[in-house]
């Protein structure tokens, strides 16, 4: 992720795009993108999902790439590291979703 | 990263949340994780975007921990490496996207 | 429509919101309101998902309601009209995938 | 809209997408036609996105058509009315915005 954050850096200042990047525009940008993976699974069932083509996985590992190059972007801009952010959400997720209450999150969300 | 994967499957398979993580549904709930950072900035201006008050940064932050969190997910389901596909995805972006074309991609695109 | 228009209308005029409401703004916060719906819907089946209780329905039955309410207005704001605009393309629609193909789109999306 | 809503039905019904559009399905695929409105967008600056050229305000008016195409599917399957849930909801809205709170809205947002 290190090496990722150097290049991401490099690639957006030699195009010198930082004028475009503003927080704002990026989580749109964010959004979009996850877009364009969910494109790819809103027909199909959840079954089929889980057995994608070749080809159909290559352009969904593209679309992945795209989500994590601007969500490594959008951290960058505020002055966050999304790894360290995401260690201690998973332990607030573990205080809210104790592993005795089992699903109880789907359950408050059906 | 590696550590977080394992703590991410280990968080869901101690919940037994597999059965609801089909791809397709991953895929879903990683959009209305990148709409929940999209609605803290969806009113401000670009500027205003970059200097937002501790309190509002850190719920940025959980929303940007909860989009990577999914991102890991949904890349673990389809035995995908998110790091490896980014870095993959930048070279095509070089090529794609020439220095000495500068702003193109915001020309194609306005 | 009409109706919806002028009240849509008429409701941000009264809070002075025109200076947020540019078409940028609203496009976000349209696409943040289609994730709300969404989030109902995420982590059920397709079945389930056909079949949901008076309560869930009343709620995802605002959230259509705030789509429709930001699409008018985003529609205002270009001076276009949503339904005219629908019309046209569903002949488009027609044209692009013909009755005999039947699920052609499927097949090409999937 | 009432034409809308008989165009919308037959036009799936002569394609027999009816075992496609679950509500989950069309909730998603809702939410893919926003970013594509969005797509357009995402790099404009506000005052950029209030001039669109002729060009660019067709493929957004496309897109427009595609959300409210969507919606009415979406609301047909649930058996509710769009419109009249807006003209409810905005009922609602004037209670929870009052005119002489002005602005709270984006305040409590910001």
């Amino acid at each position: 992720m290190d090496e990722l954050l150097k290049k991401v850096r490099k690639f957006r200042e030699d195009r010198e795009w930082d004028k475009f990047h503003s927080p704002k525009n990026l989580s749109m940008a964010l959004m979009v993108e996850t877009a364009e993976i969910a494109e790819h699974f809103q027909w199909l069932t959840e079954e089929a999902s889980r057995e994608l083509s070749e080809e159909k996985l290559g352009m969904v590992r593209d679309e992945i790439a795209d989500v994590l190059i601007y969500l490594v972007n959008l951290a960058d801009k505020l002055n966050l590291d999304p790894v360290r952010a995401a260690h201690d959400k998973i332990i607030k997720n573990i205080e809210k979703y104790p592993r005795d209450a089992d699903s109880t999150f789907f359950k408050n969300n059906s």
